[in-house]
């Protein structure tokens, strides 16, 4: 090891005259060995006192090294054993939905069905800047969410016709936060959640976090839901929870027909389950009327037995950016959920949730303008595909934001992995399921402007076509899915 | 149950000539009952159809009347078991910090330590709004925090002696969200967490929600922390992770001396603890020049084996409505933290951030308004108790944001149930301890304003004076305190 530092000190100079501390200089050297493979990872590096002796310098440098080696992630310590070799980032390997800006660039982002913000955005923050001094002369903590939003929040439920007090609505920091608060309330470590297959990946992440027993049932990517078989695996496995997302399922874009609506809250009920059911893209149908929504009774609408909490939020059709998503329960869970949220962060973000009550006073204008960008683009998405890549199938959905579509082999992984090499993130179908099924799918959003998935299907018709090249080991699936 | 109902109707009428539907007036009935205690509470209402018979109406009238009871938290369902009366917010026994609105009024809140928003705060968010648009045409997503946020925190660090890059920061949904993610990535259920007595109540919360075993080590309310003691727990109990708040440690106000901070990272590591160091209250020093900060080195700053997190926020200096925090890690323990928030909350609100960004590049004027504002309640405060209620004793912290006051007796349960009565919402030492010991102290914030906090203390010397009187058996300690 000495033999191989012996240049150490050469990277004193640091370029413009001015020189580094030695200890920053050993630890620069040390990250070169590491990166040229000279030292290997997860060998153990001599201890300090020897370094210090072997290179004659002062142990105080070398410790000085060491952690700054360890905060930079090239060294980690294991108690009693000394300090290892490491490469930073080599903690994330297996870790769910890390946002890797690095990523970036002229990289065609299909991994996130996510908009940006509505034209009225600008506007809703102005009009909530001038609400904000109500608010500010205060201590600023609503941990069940502002009154004035509750109350939109309500409305909004009770004109779709599910009569809903403010009292029944939590505001959250976002629908994942809203899925996350009923876990940590409802279920414990090893006991079942039934989830759809395919379904959203981050609630999948977050019932791996909880611990919780996944169990599926599956939608079919023509048919959606078998009403039978969905209400039978209720009955025989008795999950502590459900989570179903009946407005354009995500990914398949299916709505569920109104017979299995009307059913599933009293089956739920006699399993001994409690339903989320995620309305997040209740408001994005693509080719209905404005009313339609009127046309599909929320599940809640058929509960009896306060089983059904409903979540939803502004990400999806408004902008992931504005963290603001709710849930509706009866009153004593939101009570509960209320107070359990404080341990976890207390309360929401007052000026978001301004910006968010203004966005709903908007809401006609902003949804229409959505719904219209998001139906040429789907069509567009659709058009390309059936173009370039004829061998893929699909069913256009009536709402939502993505295609599900079939490929013509199960290489859903390896195509992601040569989609990223022709600049592409794309999200293939096993994120969307357990134990790598759905090698056969892959996600489309159709987010993104015309342009940009034209191109982004012809790089895909192009990773299609080398499938058959070596990919580099190093390549993860895209890491934030929304 | 019928006979009581048999006046049920008149309900019908809603005062303002329109009728209201049938179930609603019978569940406005059977709450009355419920009210006026001729239902007793947890007892087993009629099945639907008996009711529906007994009173001569349809089954599905009783069904909506027992859902809207459900709904409005009157009636809980045990399955296979029937319907039970209860009442709203019974739930919310044993539930920690939930707000209730309620208790506002006339009520002057001593319970929370949260100052009102600083004058530049309009200024910030104009300025945030107008760099909004570099983010809005984005997705928005940005788990561990906006970049231009996370170099600002980074450089704070780095001026007050600890070199810290961007890549080892991690913005959270203030500091509540930032030592939960880490309970959650650090410890599992029953395993030791140690934590300062008194410490802050909503991490111990959190530590109760998390199944953690706790573990406490004293710090005396006139000498602070015990060195040896607390060095000695470290090596005998070997806790997972210790939770400390070296700066005007809340409630006592103390500041760790150098010698313990410089010790504490190496005993820490022996002991395979993790450190996690709250600094919510390191810039508000009330007593000393403005860069005395530089006087008391951070803890991390003596770790070199990246055991410690530092965690800190805007809550506490700026304004708890700002929902940003921060930990301070090394960089792939901050991926791990990253991967593990996208399944908690997606990632935090941008416009929050933003705003952030701007009060930090005016910390220096914003601090010294509030250190000012601070320093003139706290002395306000100690000269009122001093004067109304001179057998309390207390030493005014060099900092922080409230007095420890120890009693003339172990009364404080009692006392802050009497002065809920005389208009006082108060902190009651044992909600800073476990198993309700610190009976002796209660915590009083000097955030209010000079004249609030001088009625305050006129009305807990009256509650003080009739300590003696019988309670409401209702009473519950004041529910969010920060």
């Amino acid at each position: 090891m000495a033999r191989l530092l012996d240049q150490w000190r050469a990277n004193r100079a640091n370029g413009n005259g001015r020189r580094v501390p030695e200890y920053a200089a050993l630890a620069t050297a040390i990250r070169g060995l590491l990166r040229d493979g000279r030292i290997p990872l997860g060998v153990r590096l001599p201890a300090e006192r020897e370094l210090a002796d072997a290179l004659g310098i002062s142990r105080t440098t070398v410790t000085a090294a060491y952690r700054d080696l360890r905060e930079t992630g090239h060294l980690t310590s294991r108690r009693g054993s000394g300090s290892f070799t490491a490469i930073p980032g080599g903690q994330r390997v297996g870790s769910a939905g890390l946002w890797t800006p690095e990523d970036a660039g002229d990289m065609i982002d299909l991994g996130c069905a996510a908009p940006v913000a509505p034209a009225q955005f600008a506007e809703a923050v102005a009009e909530a800047a001038n609400e904000l001094p109500r608010y500010t002369a205060g201590a600023g903590y609503h941990p069940s969410g502002l009154p004035a939003l509750r109350e939109r929040i309500a409305a909004a439920f009770t004109g779709r016709g599910l009569p809903t007090s403010p009292d029944q609505i939590l505001v959250t920091t976002g629908v994942q936060q809203a899925v996350d608060l009923i876990l940590r309330l409802l279920v414990s470590p090893g006991q079942a959640v039934l989830v759809e297959s395919p379904t959203y990946p981050n609630v999948l992440a977050a019932l791996r976090a909880h611990r919780t027993r996944v169990v599926t049932s599956s939608v079919d990517p023509v048919d959606g839901w078998e009403e039978e078989l969905l209400l039978a695996e209720l009955r025989a496995t008795r999950p502590t929870v459900a989570y179903l997302i009946p407005e354009f399922q995500n990914p398949t874009g299916h709505v569920m027909p109104h017979r299995l609506r009307s059913l599933l809250p009293s089956v739920a009920h006699r399993a001994g389950t409690d339903l989320i059911i995620d309305e997040s893209f209740v408001e994005l149908f693509l080719d209905e009327p404005t009313d339609a929504g009127a046309a599909r009774p929320p599940v809640a609408s058929f509960d009896a037995h306060a089983r059904v909490l409903t979540v939803g939020g502004m990400s999806k059709p408004y902008w992931g950016g504005l963290r603001v998503g709710w849930i509706r329960a009866a009153t004593p869970v939101i009570a509960r959920l209320s107070a359990l949220r404080v341990t976890v962060d207390m309360s929401g973000p007052v000026l978001d949730q301004l910006v968010a009550a203004a966005m709903l006073d908007r809401a006609g204008e902003v949804l229409a303008a959505r719904r219209r960008e998001l139906r040429e683009r789907r069509d567009v998405l659709a058009g390309a595909l059936r173009q370039q890549l004829p061998q893929w199938t699909f069913t256009p959905p009536r709402g939502g934001m993505g295609l599900w579509v079939e490929l013509d082999a199960p290489v859903a992984t390896a195509l992601a992995q040569a989609a990223h090499e022709h600049g592409v993130r794309l999200a293939p179908g096993p994120l969307f399921g357990v134990a790598g099924t759905l090698e056969r799918f892959i996600r489309l959003p159709f987010t993104l402007p015309g342009p940009d998935l034209v191109e982004a299907v012809r790089r895909l018709a192009g990773a299609h076509a080398d499938l058959t090249r070596a990919r580099p080991a190093s390549w993860t699936p895209p890491s934030l899915v929304a």
